[in-house]
């Protein structure tokens, strides 16, 4: 029996997942997995081997479609599935990967002029070139008070879009002049696939303050940090798109290229992490979304718009058409895990086995989880982690504890700054690797934030939300789903689901405990201006 | 050729050490130790098996005797020693240790009556049952502002002489009521040896408020406590005499059960970290006798009389005649890194090795060293310890570097705390088990103080130290040193002696870092305020 099924390709820092989908029922119709043929590239240039500052992480734009057209077409053997059983498709990729292109698409790093100009290549999220631009771009919105800053916690990350286009513009001037396009990574994916430039708005809401109201930031505030920048939106061409609406139809090229059908309807691109709301089975607004990994990314769709402290992004239509999209992040979690694990030289099981022995307080101990700064709300990466309340009675297990609390206090701030700032949290939903991995850090949550929590059920919720907003592009009379609420249920059902409810003693002991934390982790107490003083003093 | 020696008798808390020294030069003439047959009492009683509750911590005054006797045999068989070549003996004693008499001499515990009464036995310094009680000395001495309470630093410790008698009085009356004297196991030590009750000024200045000029505190101040109290000090009985000077001569009972000769001059007793400072050689006013083990002992001799906040004590004839002997303390030194070194899994050597390869600042890791609270200055035992500017790159070798850091910085607080009240402080000397295992702490030692640093020659400091007291007893005729810094200068010679000196660069920039540990650790600051909040919030 012939099925009906969308495509998602979710474009991660090492490898591309082709995941197909079943739009009935969810089911997992194909799959394949494969890695960049060039890896992250951060010692040397292929080709030229012109080696690399330490601060860059570059990738190839051959990799995207070449490896992507691989593991397409693994999935659709591994399924086999035939072309006319795929009605959509969906791209989510990581961001702020993007690249400067002639008018026609080329990358210019694929042309000999500039093949051995690092600052050609598509720059990876995780390039961390831009710091000094990044500084400058703050400061002078600062000084101009820009009405978008706050939209993103006052602050614009080094990894984001303008940063990287102007530390083009001072790194090699020979490359900002020449190009004519500057794009996401996940924008020129759809462009390749569609042959149409349709920006995603998630992209440019989230990495280049784009807002569907006013745009992109304006030609005098461009202008007042670089006079060559002054009319650099005027290389940012082509129609805005939220994620689920059709940027266009898989041309003839494309298929035949990744052996699917011409004219099947693509998805605009999204965010990877964004992908993961829909992925996580989550339609309705108010929910907020916590995507747990090495870092943490909770996202919520909202009915209203509010500006809320050092958020990294509120943007119209940036996760889901017709929501404000809220993105917050705490910058370690797994990692901060992983970091006392390898310091303690013990493994996660035998200190998640003593931490779940341990009552709510971890003995006295009391962990400050900003091992890689912080994001929400404070958005300052000189921050750094801490422990206090240790004595010599303080075991590895109340260590481990204490660094899950900690975090679990991070998103409990993270949600209390939401709804401070008017932003209703009704609901969680935990997605991400760890959720599944760790019954015990989900307990703690939910004691924390004195909430039920109830972990997303696919293992792959990123892929599946590419997918789900490809099935969302090929509309109604291709899918049999007339809103995106019933494309969502349909494509991510909660079967089996995995629900963490509070516990009331240790909820009331976690209310005591939290404002603690909060003492602890004022902005303006002790350990945070002790912290940034101390980072100064070391650089 | 006959010998002249002193023989020192240092009880500590597993086993009592006999060392035999020769008072010209120095040079060991014997030695033996002897643990103490009953050990340290914390489970059942002896005889009875009457159980004791977990604060508990006796001794048997019969191991005193029997186990001296055996160790002080010992010692001198293996010198080859006859009984004419010793001139004078020291006795230095954990303190305060301390048991309830009858009027001869024989302790409340060793007659039928009470033999299966837990209070009724010598309490051991660590004995923590008088919790309650310390508390309410502290009150009425502060509520009645006592005019000694300045001279501990505001606190009288739960440890100490009186919080003991008091927790008798309130959980044994009857031993209370048959108590006809109370006493320094040190003194009840020289009592037995010489027949004469001679009260150390040492043990009653540090641990019972005595002071030359007023005696110990008034029948109104103990009134207050306790009705029952008010006659307390005329249980106290008995001269007092400062260490190194003579509390009688050895009886013929005891020369007998000894091995030694009738008519030997015996010191007065010593506190046992006291006794460290002569033993480091050190007979010189504002000189720091750094103590480090476990905890660190801080003492040092001035001619100036002055109130310092946190100090342990500061006491006339204290440690030597003449001078006001200061004792100040930090009450996890070797403990703290013996936690960092078994929490990190690693060994002290593997982390010792790469903490030395790590510049000063330990990469941006600050420890605070309250692992067992903070003795001096700010005399507060529920405070706890910390790590700040954790980041996802730290090592172990940072966090054990931080911690002799942060040890290193809360001796120069010390320092600093003297000074600002008045005290001088010109040299250091360093002595105990830790100074000559890790020069990497010496180095760290002397580039915080911005001094130089002599570690002590003697690897037995305390007994050393008692011994030389022993001398200083005999008198002029007997050791042919007329003034007490002869005695000292003779007996514990700086022989090779290792001297640290500061390295110019490391001390700049300890002089930034120093600041920072002082706004971390101020008494009002928010970690400080928050691990009490906390410590409160366990209980």
């Amino acid at each position: 029996m012939k099925r009906t099924c969308s495509i998602g390709f979710d474009f991660g820092t090492e490898s591309v997942r082709v995941l197909i989908v079943n739009v009935r029922d969810g089911s997992i119709a194909g799959e394949a997995i494969e890695p960049f043929s060039h890896g992250v590239i951060d010692r040397t240039l292929p080709g030229s081997g012109e080696t690399l500052p330490p601060d860059y992480a570059l990738q190839h734009p051959q990799d995207w479609i070449d490896n992507a057209a691989v593991a397409c077409r693994k999935a659709m053997n591994v399924g086999n599935l035939s072309p006319d059983e795929i009605v959509g498709i969906g791209v989510d990729f990581t961001s702020c990967t993007m690249l400067p292109t002639f008018a026609n698409g080329t990358p210019l790093c694929l042309d000999d002029q500039f093949r051995s100009v690092p600052l050609a290549w598509p720059k990876l999220w995780k390039h961390h070139g831009a710091k000094r631009e990044a500084d400058r771009i703050n400061e002078i919105a600062q000084e101009r008070n820009e009405p978008w800053l706050a939209r993103y916690g006052g602050i614009i990350g080094l990894e984001w879009f303008f940063p990287k286009i102007y530390e083009t513009l001072n790194g090699a001037p020979e490359v900002f002049d020449a190009a004519e396009t500057w794009i996401e990574a996940g924008d020129w994916f759809v462009w390749q696939l569609t042959g149409n430039l349709v920006r995603s708005t998630c992209q440019a809401g989230y990495k280049a303050q784009w807002n569907k109201q006013s745009g992109f930031p304006s030609r005098d505030y461009f202008k007042a940090i670089d006079p060559k920048l002054e009319t650099i939106t005027d290389k940012l061409v082509g129609p805005l798109a939220s994620p689920g609406l059709q940027a266009g139809l898989l041309t003839r090229e494309s298929a035949e290229r990744f052996g699917l059908r011409q004219g099947i309807p693509v998805s605009a691109a999204v965010i990877d992490a964004h992908a993961g709301v829909p992925g996580a089975g989550v339609a309705a607004p108010s929910t907020l979304v916590m995507v747990m990994g090495t870092s943490s990314c909770h996202m919520l769709n909202s009915r209203v718009e509010q500006l809320v402290p050092g958020i990294a992004g509120v943007v119209e239509d940036g996760i889901l058409p017709g929501y404000f999209g809220y993105e917050t992040g705490q910058a370690s979690v797994g990692d901060a895990f992983a970091w006392v694990s390898k310091i303690l030289n013990q493994s996660h099981d035998a200190l998640s086995r003593e931490a779940a022995c341990i009552a709510p307080g971890a003995g006295g101990v009391m962990a400050i989880d900003w091992l890689n700064g912080c994001r929400t709300p404070l958005m300052d990466g000189r921050l750094t982690g801490g422990f206090i309340g240790l004595s010599l009675g303080t075991t590895p297990g109340q260590l481990y504890r204490a660094m899950i609390e900690a975090t679990a206090f991070g998103v409990r701030w993270i949600c209390d700054t939401l709804r401070d700032a008017g932003v209703p949290v009704r609901r969680y939903v935990a997605s991400g690797g760890l959720p599944k991995k760790s019954p015990l850090l989900m307990q703690i949550y939910a004691d924390v934030l004195g909430e039920k929590i109830t972990v997303a059920s696919s293992d792959q919720p990123v892929a599946l939300g590419a997918a789900i907003l490809g099935a969302m592009a090929a509309g109604e009379q291709a899918t049999g789903h007339a809103a995106m609420s019933q494309v969502i249920q349909a494509m991510a059902p909660q079967n089996d689901e995995i629900v963490y409810h509070p516990d009331l003693v240790a909820r009331k002991k976690y209310e005591e405990l939290y404002k603690h934390y909060r003492a602890l982790t004022h902005p303006t107490g002790t350990i945070a201006c002790s912290m940034r003083s101390l980072s100064d003093a070391q650089s």
